[in-house]
């Protein structure tokens, strides 16, 4: 429910905002993120700010959603849960 | 002359793109970016993507830009040099 379907460039886009306390922890997450997508093999967007992360998944390729991006995108939540 | 002003949400901000080879990479340097942010007290949106950094500067305290995002984005341009 927190993930919203977003349309960017003409792609839809998944896209979840996760807030942090500070700058820090925030880019840790992109890192934990990071390394997730390299374990995928797949890519997001990553936004770091002071105290949020702005994560974007979608498949180029497809100019769209794919299953995995739903998948990734669950693999994130759970990544902010697990911190 | 990298550096593009931008208008985003009313506030004139400092905007660079940093190509990569991968994702690694350009994560690799969004850490150094984001290790110069603590250093500086003074903190970028840092969006990561596959072989991109696209770095923005700007102070939201006084809504657009102050000498300081200048001098972190030549800062920023002497970390992708010396990667």
């Amino acid at each position: 429910p927190d993930w919203k379907q977003v349309e960017e460039d003409g792609e839809e886009k998944l896209q979840r905002q996760f807030k942090f306390a500070n700058f820090a922890e925030a880019l840790a997450f992109t890192n934990r993120v990071g390394d997730l997508a390299e374990d995928e093999g797949h890519h997001p967007a990553l936004l770091t700010e002071y105290g949020k992360v702005t994560v974007t998944w979608w498949t180029h390729k497809i100019g769209g959603l794919h299953r995995n991006d739903f998948i990734c995108a669950a693999k994130t939540d759970a990544l902010f849960e697990e911190r």
